[in-house]
């Protein structure tokens, strides 16, 4: 339970912002390259912490992220010419490249110098795992890039999808932080990811629905361990690692499976993308499992054609079947694990008065990320370093364990924790 | 013409308001028990005043309506499992019984009494005439079950509708109590109701479309007469009953007709629902005439496939058909009387501003009407008793009556206006 | 660049702000003369500046333009029965005639005089050029009727249409004024309007995208010169016609062109409409000219059926066909010089930031009509007369010449730029 301040604090991250000011600290997964794939495409739009954008690849490939409107009368770029090495605005001509310059502008006499006083707003773009990244904070504190295991593998290691999600992003990265949810709104459903079916891990999970939480700070956000009996001399320790600002890598299920991670990035304060990520750092994805990806399987969800929101959605009451929940094929009725989340944390409204929850030992973990990013708030306002700003803070892997009850999970499971790369993660 | 201050008073609704808090002192039509059909059905949603709250049916058959969001983390209970005598949030499976007791937190360890601190929101219900109503108000000043006619009647003899209206319900409420548009708006389809042709009465009303009012205050809200010419001897009278502190009751075209009433309640500022009521004391309704209704003719409405909102509605303009106005099948071009009133309602805007009104004197009920709320909001303000909060109040009917010129109508009518259970009531 | 109060002077129109006070000032196209094609057809709704209001056509084909909220209990006078020389409101039938007079009030008694106490807000209205004109200011400053050449020639030599815009009127009108974007926006479009294809003006507007602005103060607005080479001797200059507060005059391609024009009117502060007129000052249109027109070409616009609604909008990102944008079939990848203009003035947002702006020499006339609108609005406060609202001021015509370099085009042209009736217009 916050008090309405706190919650002021935590959901608004347009630019002036407290969190706004801490999250443009970070580099930014802003759209899949996938959207802007060749040299000289088609702009689009893209909208970050309320901030209106065009991206698009120039001629020779490089990347450019603009403010969406002309410096010259506030056009949008959006029906800009992709040429030449730039952006040209249509309604009278004015050119800018990927840093903003404007390069010509064909509707002042030829000897004018006006274009040398343009810039538009543009913010240093890199691709990296599919993603292109962003950062959009003071330029001489822009921090190593992204080491995110997912983000530094061989392509065909790994499946990155975004969806929009309708609800601000701090509800639904605490809907990921949460484990204690998975053993109801996806009681009936554990099994259809095929990403960890039949896995031991699995039958602990069913079997014991109370999982006892332990969570500690790590340097780049948290280690959430989630106990659970497995025998009697062991428990099933499963360690979320929470990486700040908004990463998770879920512990996997086996290590034949692939591992799967999350990100969520504010679009504006009422709606969010939700970055999912699978990945196997050994192995690229068969053709069987990129298929069930591409389907909206296991954490990725199925699309409106041609978009990236959800057949499922606020408008069609998330397609909710009350026979399959009398049946017990769906504990909300929800089709989907990704559905199953995204219309509990969207139930709640665009942004949730955290004034009239009443927390629990089960919420551990979100009630320590939001003081952590409370606190790397007022350090981010003096300009100072931040957890999960360093590439080594990334360089970490969650974990499913089984350990004797004596032994503290960061213990025994230290190693399972950091990335070897080229190296199998560590799994029961 | 009321002043803004005024206007503001009695169109405000939600928690803390005066109407409001009025309102809350009564038992509110809140749901058909149609929606919640049978125990464990789905549960659904009810926004009453702008709380937004869950209705369902539990295992026993007792009706509960929670506050929607569940009181842990705010996820809607739509998506809940009405199970075993208790609606269980989808979320992390906490459930409430009807009394909005947390009976289960099976995410919480088996020892824990967290659950025990818990208290969702819930307001009492009752069933009664096919509608599920409900108290929101201080539990201490609980007024005594609603008795209005139709609602104490056998199911056979009375059929309720409801339909989501597009507009403050102050508004529609005035427009029920209006008798006088009756001669213009339904000018060509006072036949139209197959519940009251071929009745002297329409007679009358088409004879003499300026009818006298006269208004007098009762136990439990007003007596409105409209007078019109009969012959040379008698007047004939229509006395409307205005139940505080939203019924009414149409007076009667024949004992063989079936009777009608309405109730206007506030889902929010801008909407409410418009609940229509036929009946007989005295015989079950005929299934023609039950065809007609369900058909949404006469006072009821045709609905979009699946709803509660009307076929024609602001949307589409009410579907008007500007032939039919030049033939003079309908007055407005509207179909139907009951679209020929809403969409007229509705044409003010969701809140009209009553202060640019001009009001005549056939707005004489309606004036009284608004003073009445105003005077009573002041009452529930001090905890007092308030006019129509007692059974005894409902007990009224409404009559149409023949009477010598010189009897005042009040006296005339005497024995009509009182609800005699078994016997029937009086029409010409 | 405007300050932010000099931006909000300047897109406010409703009731009281200052610019809302210079535009009542003027004659107002208001609606289009089919909308109310008869007496006594159907009454139409009207918004202008803010403001709703009913349109009617009288039996005897006197024009109203009444509030839209009846004086009695404020419902919408589009459900009003238009018969016998009144439009009667359908919920009581109170009856107005075109100066708002209250006729007839059947719900009072017979001798009632309330009725002579009543007075709708009624607009006086003219129609001329097929257009419905209204004048919403103080009757005592009631200006000369508009005698803009268009509105002054026989039907069949003038074709006019509205289409609703999505943004603020000022920003519509700034496209209008802004000879600099035709070279750019519609760059691989010069030729697609059927009434200026194949003209020597084109092939100069082609040959040099850098026209030299000079703009200079007509008594009724601006008199804007664009001038480009043409050859060793000669410039070609393109001069239109600023009319204040809203109308432009483009400068023809040849004399057995089409003429074009065009008004833009605030419905609020977020639409406006556009209205487009083509005429010839001594033939009627050809039947193949009116079909193009009808079709959507040149400057009118395709519609979505039975509205005023453009079919390519917002909505649908403007249909942007992205190959025809890679193939120089469009500029901004947009089809239509009409679309192509409202795609990219709408893409600023309803009410642009004109703080954002950077503005250079081709924004000239921009900058001088702001100007002139502020000056006049203060002008307007005082109740003295202002530039635009003399017939006078409107008997201009827009030229395209070609003039000797040493000679100042508003001297060349000068015999060029008045309305010679019945004599042809000016053009190369």
């Amino acid at each position: 339970m916050l008090t309405p301040e706190q919650n002021e604090r935590l959901v608004r991250t347009d630019r002036g912002t407290e969190m706004g000011t801490l999250l443009r600290r970070y580099w930014i997964p802003a759209l899949l390259a996938e959207e802007i794939p060749e040299p000289d495409c088609p702009p689009v739009r893209v909208t970050l912490m309320g901030e209106n954008l065009i991206a698009f690849r120039d001629t020779q490939g490089r990347i450019g992220l603009l403010d969406e409107f002309c410096s010259h009368r506030t056009a949008s770029l959006f029906f800009g010419r992709n040429e030449e090495c730039g952006l040209r605005c249509a309604y009278h001509g004015w050119k800018y490249d990927v840093e903003g310059n404007c390069v010509d502008m064909p509707s002042e006499p030829p000897a004018s110098r006006f274009h040398e006083k343009i810039k538009q707003t543009a913010y240093p773009c890199v691709e990296l795992g599919g993603v292109i990244w962003t950062y959009m904070g003071p330029p001489e504190l822009k921090p190593e890039l992204p080491e995110l295991e997912w983000a530094t593998l061989p392509p065909e290691n790994v499946f990155v999808s975004k969806r929009l999600q309708e609800s601000n992003f701090m509800q639904a990265m605490e809907g990921g932080i949460d484990s204690s949810h998975v053993s109801f709104a996806h009681r009936f459903n554990m099994d259809d990811d095929p990403m960890h079916a039949g896995t031991p891990g699995i039958e602990y999970l069913k079997a014991d629905t109370r999982p006892k939480f332990e969570v500690i700070e790590s340097d780049g956000g948290l280690l959430i361990g989630a106990r659970r009996e497995a025998d009697e001399e062991n428990y099933y320790w499963r360690i979320t690692q929470w990486i700040m600002p908004w990463y998770t890598i879920i512990p996997p299920f086996g290590t034949h499976n692939p591992l799967g991670g999350h990100a969520w990035v504010p679009i504006d304060d009422e709606t969010c993308w939700a970055w999912s990520i699978n990945y196997h750092p050994t192995r690229p994805l068969r053709e069987d499992e990129l298929d069930a990806m591409r389907r909206g399987e296991g954490i990725h969800a199925k699309y409106l054609p041609g978009t990236y929101r959800t057949a499922a959605n606020k408008t069609n009451d998330y397609l909710v079947d009350r026979q399959a929940q009398k049946d017990k094929r769906s504990f909300s009725g929800v089709e989907g694990i990704a559905a199953q989340d995204f219309s509990l944390q969207e139930s709640m409204g665009p942004i949730v008065d955290r004034t009239k929850e009443r927390l629990g030992t089960s919420d551990a973990a979100i009630i320590l990320a939001r003081r952590r990013l409370l606190a790397a708030a007022e350090t981010a306002a003096k300009d100072e370093p931040l957890p999960g700003d360093r590439a080594e803070h990334h360089r970490v892997r969650s974990a499913s364990v089984l350990l004797p009850r004596s032994v503290p999970f960061q213990e025994g499971a230290k190693d399972a924790l950091v990335v070897r790369p080229g190296e199998d993660f560590v799994s029961v």
